[in-house]
């Protein structure tokens, strides 16, 4: 299938969900020479129409008919539809993978265990995403040089995760597998406590300006980078907190202490320990280059 | 000035502290014609010698040689050196013009006011930085259509304040004019917080890297963007912390707050609240764009 068309593999991929997510994935599965005909899925019919102009799908379908027409299956709306939706494709298809592309994977592949035809499906995470929404928030070479994650493979066809690794391998992304467990943990450390930290960052700073009209009019780089996730789309966000609420308060919880212990320092003048704190942020240098 | 070369203000500079701050600011004073020759003065050895062969300044001096040779004296050091070397500086220049460019602005103002001269230092604050550090972060037309705060204009000479104007608008800024104490209200709550935050966030999942090895292995785009200033100095960061301690701690609090917020709506799964959280955090649209 990395060879394009004229592949035995080269398939038809309907796309559910032609947001962000959805409409970058066929995008890259056109790029890529992956997909021969993208049939597009929404509930939003100014999505759909949307959609069709950019170019992100060849045809509108309804989902009765884009499953039947599709080799390959992407669920990509927010992750408490992306569950049910799957309960309620994965009894209608025959031979067809489906993947979703959601931020929180246990809940979704508990659906999908319980299901028949449940091992046609694949779990998936494509660690990229943007604070934008909507089909025109799509972007093409999004998935270049980043990590996916494959949930509980072992819960799955082998031929439909071959299909699905060489599908994502040929967008340029590096595998991780992992368990849907332990994705959510993951999750919740380097994304999901992201959001919260810019939503509540964002509302602290817009409750000030309540009382000081021109408190933005200094912001600048710093404010930007750290709040810009505040934007983020509420429809997605908040099934995704909903559904990964334990670990989502477990790093709340670890990261409100974090922030005490700077308000403790700053209360009780101690250089010192407030030196050692930011000396230890400093350590993510490894990480961020 | 904005003339450049041949100019009857053509000047002559002396940037103290030749980091990101200063030595970006020696490379727009040359970028922009505004400067004849920059001396530099740095305490670090090793710095001295990367600025001159990065080309930041042309001649490294002492403190006294450069005030000596110097038209324009540009600080930028961490804030508390800033304040004393102020102190140090004044009584020893004529009719120089003395600039900061700090990140707090109450103290160094309170130090200029009580000090012999005082009317020849401006109180600035170009609202630029990255979270890097030293002669090699500095980086060319870096201030060019940012911010840049003057404060308390009326304590400086008119004189020196319309040079430091001209600076500025030549270096492509626009000039926010603002009391010293609000400045460094807006500042905890349009920065300084946000780095408190990085620093937190930083350090929330190195504490759980402890325990799992991997936590970074998914790191994508939304994490970089609220954690990337936990790279920021350790010897900038604690003196402004400490000398806006008052500011920062009323906008910890209230981040706290709102941080618990979240807490609150995932523990008693308030799905209602949650989502008016983050539609609330969605105005930030109206800011970042």
């Amino acid at each position: 299938m990395e060879s394009g068309r004229g592949d035995e593999n080269y398939m038809n991929a309907a796309i559910i969900g032609i947001g962000l997510i959805g409409g970058s994935m066929a995008l890259a599965l056109k790029e890529k020479n992956i997909a021969a005909t993208i049939y597009g899925v929404d509930a939003n019919e100014a999505h759909q129409q949307q959609a069709l102009k950019l170019g992100l799908v060849d045809e509108i379908k309804t989902l009765e008919e884009a499953i039947a027409l599709s080799d390959l299956i992407v669920i990509a709306v927010p992750v408490n539809i992306a569950e049910k939706l799957l309960a309620e494709i994965l009894p209608k298809i025959k031979k067809q993978v489906i993947i979703d592309v959601g931020s929180t994977k246990n809940a979704i592949c508990l659906i999908a265990d319980k299901s028949k035809n449940g091992k046609r499906f694949v779990a998936t995470h494509p660690m990229w995403g943007t604070e934008f929404s909507g089909p025109q928030a799509a972007v093409g070479g999004a998935f270049t040089d980043k990590a996916v994650v494959i949930c509980n493979k072992q819960n799955s066809d082998d031929e439909a995760v071959a299909l699905v690794e060489n599908i994502y391998k040929a967008l340029g992304m590096h595998i991780v597998y992992m368990d849907a467990n332990a994705h959510d943990v993951h999750a919740a450390y380097i994304s999901h406590i992201s959001h919260i930290s810019s939503f509540a960052l964002a509302n602290t700073v817009l409750e000030k300006e309540k009382e000081e009209k021109n408190i933005f009019e200094l912001a600048s780089g710093g404010f930007e980078s750290t709040v810009r996730l505040a934007k983020s789309n509420i429809d997605m966000w908040v099934p995704i907190f909903m559904q990964n609420k334990e670990n989502v308060l477990d790093v709340l919880n670890e990261h409100i202490a974090q922030l005490k212990k700077f308000k403790s320092c700053l209360e009780k003048e101690n250089v010192e320990y407030l030196g050692q704190l930011i000396e230890n942020a400093n350590k993510i240098k490894r990480i961020l280059k």
